[in-house]
């Protein structure tokens, strides 16, 4: 029995894929061994990652002029890793806050950075909208402009690409990368922690453009320094093999839906379908500006915040999992991730109609 | 069909663990998910962390004086990592050079702090030996002392604890950690990869003295800074949660087998049977001085270097695999980590003896 499980991150995978891996747990391609046993250097797993990393490249298009790394740590290692590498230690460096990961990258940076930029700052909106478009001003010469597109907690997400005007534009892509087609050649450096739409927690990917690499600060460990690890092809240490694998998988298993604009089409029209049911009733809510909010996590709340326990007790009893709120802010978050199926979303509307027709 | 892997690492897990992970893939303690897809703050998963963190100190009867981490980036990031925590910039550092793997820890320190004392270095003895009991001296004022308890590659073992004089003894036991009892008082830090002894790679284990942490130098990335991991218990960002449970299952299995003294005993064992076997033929051979054999890692030559293919292929067709030596060194390498079981080492051995008659 599986759940419509709307959990943040680690998130839902496909059932598909999560079958294979089953399948294929003890003996993986009749080695007589599991993938997790045998050596990242072995030909069978050097196949499977290079697969992995092909298929990534074809989903997103990704030019030859960037690098494609498969690392370890998080996006939050990355938020350290991205000033280490691409800024030296004096360097202005810019930043976007439009909510928590924003605010936790920038206070990364500041720790490792003496000049961090906050070139926008959403709190006067509480973190409900992201700046206007065109109205985005990078610092001459900063070493980067930081964003993050997709705010998973507050369900911000930003419906355009920011203009860098010639300052390498970074985005935490943890919570979006994948979820629809992506013009790679406006960024310099994209990140994202596996756990929303790639693959089991531990795996991090890195898409940088050769041009940002090698220019590591001294005294950055050899793990994190994009050149190193690039040349490498990511395995100066041991990868995290099996979430590795199951990336590929992931990633050929979006091909098989279709590719990113099938998936794009799919992801907004569950995206639409839950905002309309929100918007519609007079029990749920959602603070974010319409024209900003993310296809991937819809937080809402209702009415009458004392009929949360019932409605996640309910929702639970019906299939319908982990649809709690960030702890910092308490009500609803429907995480609707691509393993999310539009079945699921119908199931969690229909269910929400329910509970408001009986205790709204 | 299950081989009997050989694999340096990513090693060979017990098949019972795998079994249980794979029964359990979809759908763990009947929540509908995969324990990938449920938030490491969820009560299932702390409820499964805390207790792989209680099951791992009850083997190795951890003190309470020092904290359990639960990392990312294998042992190659803690090389940066113990000097950007326990050593401030130009303070001295103290390595031992056994090998290999001791070579790579001491080359990381360089990068990062200012003075790297290598207090013994095995050079003259092509890394066969480890410095004679009572003959290391820590350099006075130096932060740590660091050393190999086993070299994966070179298959040289320590078979005493150094003393340390007051310095604070620094070991990357990623190739032996639980495989024996250990007296972790006698060190400062212990950190280990899971890939041999412990769980699937992406997951570093960090045993650390409290006294340790808490003076991670300026410009530490948050999540390589001890105190800061410590304070979170190990989640100030989203841990490799499918690594982690393994790990837990895989302490789980080692106390059902009798806890680290029968594991032990099993391992000099299987260890005894395979140098007996190297050293009563004039077939086999290993460099290493007899008193500092590796128990996990048992490198042997061929009398003719010629045959190395015959026996790899043939020893890979009776269910024996990855026995190949370590890319740098040729020859064959056995390792033979607590999940190998008695009777893939009799089997090997039963193959190396008719293999030398047939071709020797």
């Amino acid at each position: 029995m599986r759940v419509f499980n709307f959990a943040a991150g680690p998130a839902a995978l496909p059932t598909e894929v999560l079958e294979q891996v089953r399948a294929e747990l003890t003996d993986w391609q009749g080695l007589g061994a599991s993938v997790m046993e045998l050596s990242h250097r072995g030909k069978p797993f050097m196949a499977a990652a290079q697969e992995a990393e092909a298929t990534l490249r074809e989903l997103l298009a990704i030019p030859a002029a960037y690098k494609v790394l498969f690392l370890q740590g998080g996006a939050t290692a990355q938020f350290a890793a991205v000033a280490m590498n691409l800024a030296a230690a004096e360097r202005t460096v810019d930043y976007v806050n439009t909510g928590a990961w924003s605010k936790k990258a920038l206070t990364e940076a500041r720790r490792l950075t003496g000049r961090v930029n906050v070139v926008a700052d959403e709190a006067a909106s509480n973190y409900t909208t992201v700046p206007e478009q065109g109205s985005l001003r990078p610092t001459a010469g900063a070493a980067y402009l930081h964003y993050t597109p997709n705010e998973t907690i507050g369900g911000v997400e930003f419906p355009y690409v920011p203009d860098g005007a010639g300052v390498p534009l970074v985005a935490d892509m943890s919570s979006t990368l994948l979820s629809r087609p992506l013009e790679v050649a406006r960024f310099g450096l994209i990140y994202a922690g596996a756990q929303k739409n790639i693959g089991p927690a531990g795996l991090t990917v890195v898409i940088v453009h050769e041009a940002l690499i090698g220019h590591a600060r001294a005294g950055t460990p050899a793990v994190w320094d994009y050149k190193a690890m690039a040349d490498e092809g990511s395995m100066l240490n041991t990868p995290p093999v099996f979430a590795w694998y199951v990336a590929g998988l992931v990633f050929r298993w979006l091909k098989a839906q279709g590719g990113l604009a099938a998936v794009g089409a799919r992801n907004r029209a569950k995206a639409q379908l839950l905002y309309r049911t929100i918007d519609t009733s007079g029990f749920y809510s959602n603070p974010v500006a319409v024209s900003c909010r993310s296809w991937m996590n819809v937080p809402f709340t209702l009415a009458d915040p004392r009929l949360d326990p019932g409605f996640l007790a309910e929702s639970h009893a019906a299939g319908l999992a982990n649809l709690a709120g960030h702890r910092s802010v308490g009500g609803m978050r429907a995480s609707i991730y691509n393993a999310m199926p539009l079945a699921g979303v119908e199931t969690l509307v229909a269910f929400m109609k329910d509970f408001e027709r009986r205790r709204g």
